[in-house]
Formats: C-alpha cells, sequence, structure tokens
C-alpha cells in the first residue's frame, strides 16, 4: 500500500466547475481592500487615504445606513418570545411591533421561533408576502407559490438547478450581468446564453438581438430553458419600459421560455416616468396565466422594500431573507422543488420574519406607520440624492460617460483610457478595469468593480460603484476620485507625475 | 414560429439528478401528517389520536423545549443594537448578555448586524469559534480555517461540490446514512460508495469492511475522494471508540482520503463509558499534522452545544447557523471555498452570532453561568431520561430489537415483521417499513421515518424515532404505540381485529 504523503485535495483536482467560475463583487477588490485595511491598522499613517470606502458591494448598513426600528423592534422581540409577557418591554418596543411579533409567533407551529420550519417557509409568513404581493399588482398571490428562502441568490440557484440538466441547456442572461447567474449557471454544468444590453440606449433590451441569441444557440444545438431579466438592472441601474417588459413576456410565451425575474430591486426606483412592475402583473395584465408561461419572480431583504408610494429601504443584506414566486409550474415540478428546498431542511427564521415584514409593514392607522414612513422616506430620498451627486462626478470626469441612474443601487460608468493605460495594464498580466480599480483603490481607498466581472461588453471598459456610501462619505470620496482620475489620465498621457497623496 | 400553449417544464423535464434522489426526514411521511393536522383542524374529532407528535425529525423547539435563554437574549440584543444604551433594558436583559451583544456588535464591521459580512463569516466571530475548538480539543484553531455556515447542511453541500468532478468520483459513506449525504452527492453528480455499520455490533464501524468498500470501488474505476463519518451517529444513536477513530485517521491518512466529519452531535453523548473526541483532536494526539491528513468538521446551533461536562443543548434548528473547520487544505483551495462560498455572499448573521455562542458560553464567574448551566443540565438529563424510556419501550415490543442509544438525538429499532405484513406491503407497492409508518400515523398520530429513507441494509426493516418530545408526550405517546403495534402484529397473525381507536 503506497502512502499519500500530502493531502490529496489541491486546486488542480477539486471541480474545474467551481475552478473556472469568477465572483468579482467579493473576490480580489475585496482581498486587497483587506490587505490595506491591515497595512492601515498596524501603520495608521502609511496609506495615502484616511480610510477604506467600499463601493463594491450593495451593502448598505456597513456604510452607514441605519436599520429600519420597527423591522428590528420585531426581530429582536421575535428572537426572545419572552419579552412579550414583560411589562416593562413597553417602554422598550412600540405597541406596533409588540402587535406584530405575537402574531407572527403565534403563527408559527410550536410558537417558537428556533425550530426548522416546512422547508418551503412558515405558512402564515408566506401568506404574509403572497398578500403583500396581491396588493402590489392587483393579481392574486397563492402561498403555495412563495418559496422563503436564504437570501434571493439562494433562490435564484435553487431554480437554475431544477432548470439545467446538462451542458446543452442554455439559459439566456444579459451582459453586463450580476456575476451570481453565469457562476451558478456554470456549478449546474449549464451553457450561458447572453444577450447584449444596449449601453447607448440607456441599458435598454432589445427584443431583436434576444432573439438573434436564442436563435443561435438553438443552431448550436443548445435547448434554451429560460431567460434571465434584472429589473431594476444590476449593474446598469435601468428601469424596464412596460412595452419593453410585454415584449419580452410575448417572446417567452412563444418561444416556451421560463422567465426568471430578478426583482430584487423592485422598489429603488427613482425617476419620475418609470415604475416598477412585476412580470407576473405584466404577463395577467396581457391577459396570460399560468398554464401560458411560467416566472418565477426573485425577491429579498437585503434591497427593497415596498407599498408605500415613495419606495423605501430595507438593507437588511446580511439577514438573508428572500422568496421566490413560482407560477406556472404543476405540481409535480414544484414538489421536486420543495424536495430541493429541504436538502437544506429550511431557510433560516429570521430571514423568514424579516421578508414577511417588508411585504406587510406597518399600514395607515398603525401606530408605527408615521415614523416607517418617515425613516424610509428619509432613506430614499437620500439615495436618489446619491445617485444625481454620483452621477454627476462621474460624468465630469475626462473620458468617462455614464448614463442616468433610473434605479436599482449602482451606477456603471464607461471609461475611454488611454492606450497607454491599456498597454500598461497588458504588462501587468490585467484587463484595462481591473488595472483601473486596482489602481483607484491603492491611491483612494475607494473599491469598486472592474465592468469584467459583470462580464461587460468585449472591448468596453466600465467599473460598477454602488451608491451606498453615506452623503458625507460621498462628499469626501468624489474629491479623491476626481483627483485620482486626473493624476491616472495624465501619467498615461504622460505629461504629469503620479499624484501620492490624496489625503488632503 | 411555433406557440408552446403550455409551460414547457414539467417533472419529466427538470434536472434527473433533483429527481433521483430523496429526503425522507421531509419528504412522504411530512406530507401525510400535514394532510391529517388539515383533517383535525377541519373536523377535530374525526381522526383516532388527540394530536400529531412530530419524531420524524430532530426539531426540538416544535416538540416543547425551550430555548436557551442567554442565547435568546443576546441574539435579541444584536438585532436591536438601539437597546444596548436603554437603561430600562436592565430590566429585561441580564447583564452579562448585554455584555456579550455589545462585544459583538462592536466586533462588526460597521458596527451593524444587518450589512452583509465577510462570505466566511465576521472574524470576531470565527475567532470565538476557533478559540472553542482550541480549548475543546486542546490543540490550536484558526479562524482562518472556520467557515461560518447557514447549517451544517450547507456546509456539506459546499464541501462535497468542492470535491466531486464527476461521476467517477467516489465518497465513502456510512449505511444507513443520514440522507443530507446521498442527497449532494447526487446532485453533485458522484458517486457514493457505502460501507455498512454494523448493527449487532452497537451499529459499530469495521474498517475492514470500509477497506472492502473502498478496494471494490477503485476496481470499479472510481477515484474515492473522501470518508464521511458522523459521530455521534445519525441514525443510529452509536457514539465511537477512540480506538475506532484512530483506525480511521490512520486508514484516511494512508488512503489519501478527506475525512468528512459530522459532528453535529458531538454534546449529545448519555452513557458514561463514551466520549465524544473530534477527528481533528484524535489527528493531532496520533502525531498527524496538517501536512499528513486533510479533516473538515462540522457542526451546527440545531444540535448541541458544548463546554461543559455535562453536554448541553442548543436546539436553535431554524436558526441556520454552523461552522466547518477546514484543515489540511492548502490556500489555493481555501480560496476557492471562499469562491463558492461568496455566491450566496455571506451565512445569516444570526446564524453566526449563535454559533460563537455555542462555542463560547458563559463561564464560570459570568453573571449568567450559574442559571445557564441549570438549564443545560435540565435539557441534558431529561434527553438521557427520554432515550431510555423510549428504548425501553421499543424494546419490549414483540419482534422489535433496539441498540441502547449512546448519542445524538434518535432511536433506530429493528422490526421483524410477519410475512403477511410484508405481503400487504408489497400489494400497496411501498416497502414494509413505509407501510409500517403509515399505519402508525393514521393510527396513533405519531410521525417516525422508515429506514428506508436511510438507506437501510437491503432485507432489513427499521425506523427512525427522535427522543424530542417532551417528556409528557413520550408518556403519552408510548401506550398509543404499544396498542398499534400489538394490532398491527395480531391483524397479519390473523387472530385479532384492527383497533381503531387509540385515544382511549
Amino acid at each position: 500500500m503506497s502512502y499519500n504523503k500530502t493531502p490529496s485535495i489541491t486546486a488542480e483536482t477539486i471541480n474545474p466547475k467551481v475552478k473556472i467560475f469568477s465572483y468579482e463583487p467579493c473576490g480580489e477588490i475585496v482581498r486587497r481592500a483587506e490587505r490595506l485595511q491591515q497595512e492601515m491598522d498596524e501603520n495608521p499613517d502609511s496609506l495615502p487615504f484616511p480610510e477604506i470606502i467600499h463601493c463594491n458591494l450593495g451593502n448598505p448598513q456597513v456604510l452607514g445606513q441605519r436599520p429600519v426600528t420597527f423591522f428590528r423592534e420585531v426581530l429582536s422581540l421575535c428572537d426572545n418570545p419572552a419579552l412579550l409577557d414583560r411589562e416593562e418591554a413597553r417602554a422598550l418596543f412600540s405597541a406596533c411591533a409588540i402587535k406584530r411579533a405575537r402574531k407572527i409567533v403565534n403563527s408559527i407551529p410550536g410558537k417558537e421561533t428556533g425550530g426548522y420550519t416546512n422547508s418551503q417557509g412558515v405558512k402564515s409568513l408566506r401568506q404574509a408576502v403572497a398578500d403583500g404581493i396581491s396588493a402590489r399588482d392587483g393579481y392574486p398571490s397563492k402561498p403555495d407559490d412563495i418559496f422563503l428562502t436564504d437570501g434571493a441568490s439562494a433562490a435564484v440557484n435553487m431554480m437554475l438547478q431544477i432548470l439545467i440538466r446538462s451542458h446543452e441547456d442554455g439559459i439566456l442572461c444579459p451582459l453586463p450581468e450580476y456575476p451570481l447567474y453565469s457562476a451558478s449557471i456554470i456549478l449546474h454544468g449549464g451553457t450561458m446564453v447572453p444577450y447584449n444590453l444596449t449601453e447607448d440606449r440607456g441599458w435598454g433590451l432589445e427584443i431583436f438581438e434576444v432573439k438573434r441569441c436564442l436563435e443561435e444557440a438553438r443552431s448550436a444545438g443548445l435547448t434554451v430553458r429560460a431567460m434571465v431579466v434584472i429589473n431594476p438592472g444590476n449593474p446598469t441601474g435601468q428601469v424596464m419600459s412596460i412595452t419593453n417588459q410585454e415584449e419580452i413576456v410575448e417572446f417567452c410565451r412563444k418561444e416556451g421560455l421560463v422567465i426568471l425575474a430578478d426583482e430584487v430591486y423592485q422598489e429603488n426606483v427613482y425617476v419620475e416616468n418609470k415604475r416598477f412592475h412585476s412580470f407576473k402583473k405584466v404577463a395577467r395584465s396581457l391577459g396570460y396565466d399560468e398554464k401560458d408561461l411560467s416566472i418565477v419572480s426573485f425577491h429579498s431583504v437585503s434591497m427593497g422594500n415596498h407599498l408605500l408610494k415613495l419606495s423605501g429601504f430595507c438593507g437588511e443584506s446580511g439577514r438573508r431573507g428572500g422568496y421566490m414566486e413560482i407560477t406556472g409550474f404543476g405540481d409535480d415540478v414544484k414538489g421536486e422543488i420543495y424536495k430541493l428546498a429541504s436538502v437544506t431542511i429550511c431557510p433560516n427564521i429570521a430571514g423568514q420574519i424579516l421578508t414577511s415584514l417588508i411585504m406587510d409593514p406597518p399600514k395607515l392607522g398603525n401606530e408605527s406607520f408615521e415614523s416607517f414612513e418617515a425613516e424610509k422616506e428619509r432613506i430614499h430620498s437620500s439615495f436618489w440624492k446619491r445617485a444625481k451627486t454620483l452621477g454627476k462626478a462621474f460624468s465630469s470626469l475626462e473620458g468617462v460617460s455614464c448614463n442616468n441612474i433610473e434605479g436599482a443601487l449602482y451606477i456603471f460608468p464607461r471609461l475611454h483610457l488611454p492606450s497607454l493605460a491599456i498597454k500598461a495594464a497588458k504588462r501587468e498580466g490585467v484587463s484595462p478595469d481591473v488595472f483601473y480599480t486596482h489602481r483607484l483603490l491603492d491611491a483612494t481607498g475607494i473599491a469598486v468593480v472592474p465592468g469584467s466581472g459583470f462580464h461587460q461588453v468585449s472591448g468596453t471598459i466600465h467599473i460598477r460603484c454602488t451608491i451606498l456610501p453615506d452623503e458625507d462619505k460621498i462628499a469626501a470620496m468624489i474629491p479623491r476620485l476626481k483627483g485620482f482620475h486626473e493624476s491616472f489620465m495624465n501619467e498615461f498621457r504622460g505629461s504629469e507625475p503620479y499624484m501620492n497623496d490624496l489625503r488632503r
């Protein structure tokens, strides 16, 4: 018998599907930022900036956003239901939160918030979500169609696992895309069929382009099973017109494609002339029902929250709560989805509770309504202000063009860099966008994600920057960004030395 | 263009890997119990029993177990950190919990509990887990080796995804097994290489049997990558001897196999002559370090909790918290695991916090220590009592043999049923264990899982029953069980009519 003195598992011998996908928003830029943070902690004055600003992830609370009081009160009470019977709790929690928490705890089998739940989620919480969807859309939603999940990512992953049988199954995805889709398609052994969004038409989706890609994929022998749509767009910040959504519904119905609708930014719409419409609502309003079309809608507690005219914000990213609404599938398919969900037994209960809260927030007449609405209004208008400020700042930079942010939490400017910069990137063995983002981080502490992480159209250069730092941070960040960019451009034109200290 | 009038996705056209696995603890028995519950809700006196007792899942809190106060206080405060600055909170929370929650919140980047965290989990919480492991084992553990996860199931799933490249990669798994393993191996396209545990030696693992299975698998062209060990055992309730663990360590080292150690029941050891030892500790005490052997240890907040001489209990199943400790892998492999974890961005924060608490509970001298210890002692000794009571009851039944429960939360009795019962099952198109469990549920409301759900040795008949119902429920359940079993045996011997009403 031979003795293996070294462990048998190396990066060369793991699952190659894991090796090949990339997930940049949590990737190299994060590790680089962590190294800088460590340097800064050990040696406070060693770097040319006072702090690192994480604009790489849509992670509101790490950037200073305060959580919504009502949500936290309810969660806190559900975590410790013994408080519900204590007189002293009235001094610390609103009556509205106490009432809601009691209702939730009583509706959970066993009246405890620590047990496994149904693999699809607690029925009463799914009912709250379904009621919220019905109120939002004006078309009925059923708790049996709702799967509560550990965030939208887990739900997307589960649906792609159900749909993909082999490398010959294709999934239509937008480019640029949120890389969860390519990662998950690769991990489940399928083939991504990309369609381009059109940057110079405000990142619009053109149905003839999608049709061309579908036909090309079919000619190559693929069975295309579904079409991913992200609305409002990530990383593009575009909000689809209803006409566009109608075209997509007609197209998917005709072609027998499942619509996988990433609707996690549904409450982050900033412009007056656009509104969020769910794909299910659009399909129903065209007269199509479950027999005509399969639609899965994904939503999460990380980002949005609805039902108020002025869209608000939950931002409880780390809570990992979300749902998918599955329509147009038979009970047999739903049974298989349930079985797949049951492998990890159930979604986390705090996430389930929070998901029910965002779909059933305090209403007019509830004690918490006014303060809740005020908090939401403050958050929403601040986002809109930040989006405009950042958009203006990026647009003012030499060689940078930038679409209007209509929704979501990101700006995705395009960079036109001097050819010397592109050559310098090549010498370092990285793409120009990666080169730029590393330089930006090292010089200013601003972490953004290179556009290649979102599979931007080949030959173009973008960066994705969240609009989440609070207003003070954005005000401090803009001069650093401008100073860096000017130096960068000058360096690669060769006229001025590189600026080393941006802290002044 | 052809119009597809019906949705294209049916159970026949989904991923066949999803179709073929089974997950019985959340499967048919649960659906059947839900139907009965619904019948009972609609028509309270329609069924021959007063309530359904869910002995199918290790789900303590649904069966009456109260949560541990300290854990819930800390969670509640972390969910709503505004409470930490309120004088009134002192009336509702122990000083110890306030102090711990403040420490946790302050250690999270951004000092908020709602943001995305590092994909591996918050560093300070991983440090707490690593310190807990070091204290438990007497060998050092590093926070970089800890991945906090949404429960142990998610961690197991992730590691199998890393290890399995194709159908030609095999994973050694015990039979009977917890079906997460077979499900996850099938879903990731690998091959399960089963080895039998020996029932008549107290469900012991015999290394020559494992070696035989390994050699057979290799002859068949498989590359066996890892060996799953579940200790304490699920569904068997066996606790491994240290000699047995040493043999396994030697074997895996020689054969170059990763040890995947399911150690989620580490604190549920009931017998005097057995103790829990982690596989990492056993390996280190044999003088093997990271260069010699790769070990992954899985633990969760669902089941156990340690560090007190009398093992205690957390039971926060629905919280979905857990960790894996990864040793003997290079940084390159850990980088790939990190990337895989980042696809779902991060584990839920409440689960992360709870995981840190079970590995770092109140210590002697802390204000909460005594009440905490008392709660744990009460839970633990009650489990031991329930295990003995249920063991005795099952053993007293005609044709039933039952090993001693040494640990974990289950009893896995073997049934020897009359041949007429086996024929009756065949006529209904189900296996005899499924036939028995359905009859048991319909007649008594007691839900247990058929042994085929754990891939029992072919030709044998078992059921898995948790020891979790509280003592009163167990007392009420035993006469129903006995009455049912007697009738069942009589029915299939043909001597007495079937008993229809067990509520008397």
